[in-house]
């Protein structure tokens, strides 16, 4: 396995595959009064968030703590980064200060690749998310909860098609659900506006509409993509009323779809503009489920990058 | 005991008995150069505070560290609940990512009630501070000060008359602390300004007065309220200056008191406002102590919320 | 050793000695898989600062969780400070919620010395840093890697030149250091434009000049001190470009100094500024290990002054 996880790109299907089932393995702990193993004790992972985001943040911060590594989090803000430190520097830093493991988010697409590919840090890299680039951990446990309900949570995902919907032009979720999707064997079908679709669409050698009701019939599960608030004004996004009408999940929508089709949504929603309140509560949702999932796809991510189980003998424990 | 705590009607007397006698246990580790139990070795305590108060928060940080739980702390400034998400969304996405309590201020009245009564999540919620509504943890640190003082460090507080002293009408802690001392066998004398006393003070089945000179002479304890700088431009607040000569806690009132009567603050302390310096330093005043017993009080509350004994055994240490 | 750190003069010549020795052994741990010893397990180590400083901050946070102590970090922003809290107050509830350090950082000079003198609390308190006073750890990590390479790890300084550049009259940094440097034998060459030299630069008992052309090919090891782009603007600043032509560190002065002699710099650096890349960059830079062995020394200052060997039993581990 590649050292670090940027893209979806650094990873085999045998790969994918190999977090998913570690996953699956390392849920388990989540089910017992005492939710920790000490594989990790005595590693740092840095939390280096150039963005906010408490969500990734924390959902990284249980995992490390799961496995018993100290977490250390820097947030950007009032660091020396505003006082216009380089991110080699502050990635050198934290290296020296014994990071083993850096989880970067940042605004700038290709971040978390500059770090991971000028051999500045030894450290593992784990993008959280860089720009309108990638989100592989958020893909990967997109994948792990269709798998678990449609594929009896082993194997992958072939035969599915799985729909995207939302602004796929931003969303770093979209780019690596697409990719991690192929690369499972499935089809991702793209939804979007006009406006909102890539230019190079047909490039991503997905199948896509710019009419949702058209292809809800025939996917297996909707992963919905949050609409983000500041991209609303932007000349090339519909009203609200107009995008939460065409390309929002709905009661009628929902009664449309195959009967197990699952809903996807990364969270935070926007309950009543891209899904509403009922749909997001339904049956078919899986959007609690998925945080949770975030968790062990996470812990199995550390667990893999940071040396697995050839580690555990020295950990002493 | 209720699986809550949001208020102190969740606790029955012997309840509440019990959380200071267990209090009174876990204070001897305070006193141990390692100050840490193995009891909640793999839960997650989650911070999660809408408003900021760093004391109260590291002191259940502390409460929870000592019994060797993980804590995370979410803060909801530049969180996805500045982005609109809602408390069920959250509280729900902590949940799934491991929270066995969901520590909770808010600045809403009846936040932490929505959470423990809407069924939302299975984690223990803990009231930290909700608008003007309670404090239940302040109120019973407060009484476990004053009982150790007072009586011998056990049973109740009966026979005793405790002052509360200050802006009854908006106060967390002043609404908490009077249901936990009658609940406890004392009698609440309320003091404040007709402006900052609860319009249905009648109701609330205590002693009151305008007038804290006529009450001074007669109580075993006075627990004196913060000022709110921010309250005090709105019309029904008196002067600073008026304020304090009338309601402020002075040398010479301090002389009329009981000789071993105590003085309480929850801190921060506006010295020369609503207390002199001379009053917050003297022998009589409890406040330092009060936060050290902050800290055993939160550990013997989440000691017994999360389970108490019965998982001593099965957290393997 | 004196109980406290908040200035070098707190140490005799065999105390900061004996903090370099201890740190060279801890260093050792920083190689193992596993970076973690037990010796502080149940103590806590609070970081109070009253500035940002990102660095500093997880630098302690680091040393401290490699000897297992609990850390909480209070930020003075946000906290009841800002509502007027008086530094006693403060220092006082964190002592009683369980701190057996206080690692303070303060823009006021001399606040770390208040809380150490007053016996406002028993905690140990160390100094991150404070206005223009001292930062004495920053110093002890310097000439520890100074030590670690023109002194085979070992004794004292003597013998050394160092020369210190920069902004003197509001660096922390370059007293602290100027005062460790003869503590150990060595002489601390300051090179400022005389706008940035102390008034009193002869009492420091320092060799200094105001030309850096003048002392380089002299010196054993060069410290430059970060240009605070804040203080660009007074008028006893030169411009940035005359600043960065007279006491930059560039190639051409680096081919001038000795063969062997090393480039330190505290961090985070003003590339183009105070000093090039290149130097930045080169074999005599010793910039990025600065930062490591700023893990190891402040594991043993916190290691000597929580108790030293002695508690290692107690620990129980």
């Amino acid at each position: 396995m590649n050292r670090h996880l940027v893209s979806i790109n650094d990873l085999t299907k045998d790969d994918a595959i190999l977090i998913l089932d570690t996953a699956k393995e390392l849920a388990q702990i989540s089910d017992r009064p005492v939710k920790k193993l000490p594989t990790l004790r005595g590693r740092t992972i840095v939390n280096l968030f150039f963005e906010d985001s408490t969500r990734t943040r924390i959902s990284f911060e249980a995992a490390a703590k799961r496995l018993s590594a100290d977490v250390i989090n820097f947030s950007a803000k009032g660091s020396s980064v505003s006082k216009g430190e380089s991110l080699k520097d502050t990635a050198q830093t934290l290296q020296s200060m014994g990071a083993d493991a850096v989880v970067i988010r940042h605004p700038a697409s290709g971040a978390p690749n500059l770090l991971a590919s000028r051999n500045w840090i030894n450290a593992v890299v784990i993008n959280a998310g860089d720009g309108t680039h990638e989100h592989p951990t958020q893909a990967l446990l997109d994948s792990y909860t269709i798998r678990k309900h449609l594929k009896n949570n082993q194997g992958d995902l072939s035969g599915l098609r799985i729909a995207i919907v939302g602004d796929i032009l931003h969303s770093r979720v979209a780019r690596s659900n697409a990719l991690l999707i192929k690369k499972l064997g499935a089809t991702p079908v793209l939804v979007a506006p006009p406006t909102l679709m890539p230019k190079g669409i047909n490039d991503w050698e997905c199948d896509f509409s710019f009419n949702l009701d058209e292809i809800i019939e025939n996917v297996d599960s909707v992963m919905m993509l949050r609409v983000q608030q500041e991209r609303m004004t932007a000349a090339y996004f519909p009203t609200a009323r107009e995008y939460s009408r065409n390309f929002g999940l709905n009661s009628a929508r929902l009664k449309k779809m195959k009967k197990n089709a699952l809903v996807l949504h990364p969270g935070p929603m926007n309950r009543g503009m891209e899904i509403t309140a009922e749909v997001a509560d339904s049956t078919n949702s899986v959007v609690i489920e998925q945080v949770a999932n975030g968790v062990s796809v996470r812990m199995a991510v550390l667990y893999l990058l940071l040396g697995g189980p050839q580690n555990e003998a020295e950990s002493g424990n």
